[in-house]
């Protein structure tokens, strides 16, 4: 282990808000990281659209973003991960670290048995998250259902205990609670919200696993062990920009990201240019 | 009444596909006339977002558009309405229609006791349809009421019948069965395919207002009146573009024009350009 440090930024892009949870679990790994988000908030969501779509507007994110220097890009949104993971790797100059691989290895840890996946249509329909745990284990029973209304459900800001939330939530899960996993992956950012009731209709065998904290721990496990910590261990400081409204995201953003947000900028998606 | 014809053809834009029930109107009222219609499936919804965005993107559809030297644009999406008519009646070079203000004279015309409205969350917080109504008749009693998860819950393409339709419907027209409005604006372009299950639950005293259905009546008069119809009585042909898949596009259309598409084509939102 080396004893050198790195103040750039972590960067993290996400379609909206969602990724926010991602940045809470970058926090609470690494508190003294400076974060650098951008949410494109105008094109929300990414998860009902088609892959290439997904892809062109992830490398816009992500070249927006390169103008801060980062030390590290995180693809907090699954599709994003799902869709451009491969580009992204090769054409941004850091490393690049999606939440499909870690959520994975966290999963097939967790358990020997059945892992489940829970994720958007676009998601699924990749097959990125069933191919991933078929290099990690070709033996595993995997069971992917895609939850268009849960996005939806969690931004219009329903509780846990609303009973629509439960009915649209047993409703899903109907297959997955007759086949009980072992493990099932929160496949996307906004389902982490949603851990309380999605865990008391699986039952106590099935250990949810948080795709986003799996992501933060290799982040923090990488920057250790290349030696690009921060040297600060706390005060982090959160700097936000959205393609939509600034003071909205800034109104909604400590639902999802439990911390104070510093600073909400807007660019717009006519300033945003690909990676090359 | 005038004799001549125009055989331009009407273009129509909105957020997405459901602007296909407007286009589905728009076919039983003229059947010869041929339309263009922009579907922004890459942004999709705007109902989520920011007025100032929507206002941002109407621009850019209306303005792909002009190439094909439109007689008309119809504004489909509602939230597009609320947000862009002004900045589309004063920038676009043909006449311009949306669907809130030919919505509000229909209920105004329905009943002379309370209109209720719902529609997407930036569209009732436009505020639009609630002064439309009070511009129609100050003395009207107004209940709007913004029911997020609709867009999805059609996109996903539950049945009218099924019970999480059923529930989310309960939960959201709580309110208004309480107030029993004379009329009740369908204020997005996919309620109507909830027609059924929402008049069920309003009651034979309430009649449902299709603002897509009034827009089309609206469009017939305008075109009739100043001799702009197309020669044809039958026959007219519907040619799509989309921002996102076409594939994707032609398979859905149906569902939601009623009708065979002719032909789905791509442009990127970055080959759009602002209106000017």
């Amino acid at each position: 282990m080396t004893h050198t440090t790195d103040n750039r930024p972590i960067a993290v892009f996400d379609s909206g808000l969602g990724g926010l949870t991602v940045v809470r679990n970058l926090t609470q790994a690494m508190a003294g990281e400076d974060i650098v988000y951008l949410g494109d908030s105008a094109r929300v969501p990414y998860g009902i659209k088609s892959l290439a779509t997904v892809r062109r507007f992830a490398l816009e994110d992500a070249a927006f973003l390169r103008r801060f220097d980062p030390k590290l890009l995180v693809v907090a949104c699954n599709t994003a991960g799902a869709a451009a993971i491969d580009a992204l790797q090769a054409a941004f100059p850091a490393p690049v670290v999606d939440v499909i691989r870690p959520g994975v290895a966290a999963a097939v840890a967790a358990t020997a048995g059945g892992i489940g996946v829970i994720a958007t249509e676009a998601t699924i329909r990749s097959g990125a998250y069933q191919q991933a745990i078929h290099q990690a284990d070709p033996a595993r029973e995997v069971r992917a259902v895609a939850c268009p209304l849960l996005v939806p459900i969690v931004e219009e800001g329903r509780p846990e205990d609303d009973p629509i939330v439960n009915h649209v939530l047993c409703d899903y899960l109907r297959d997955l609670q007759r086949m009980r996993p072992g493990a099932l992956i929160l496949g996307c950012t906004h389902y982490p919200l949603l851990a309380g009731a999605i865990g008391k209709l699986m039952g106590p065998e099935t250990t949810l696993i948080n795709s986003g904290a799996a992501a933060a721990e290799e982040v923090r496990r990488y920057l250790s062990a290349a030696g690009l910590r921060n040297k600060r261990t706390t005060g982090g400081r959160l700097r936000c920009f959205t393609t939509d409204n600034p003071q909205r995201f800034a109104e909604l953003a400590e639902r999802f990201g439990g911390r104070n947000v510093d600073t909400v900028e807007y660019v717009g998606t006519d300033e945003l240019e690909t990676l090359s």
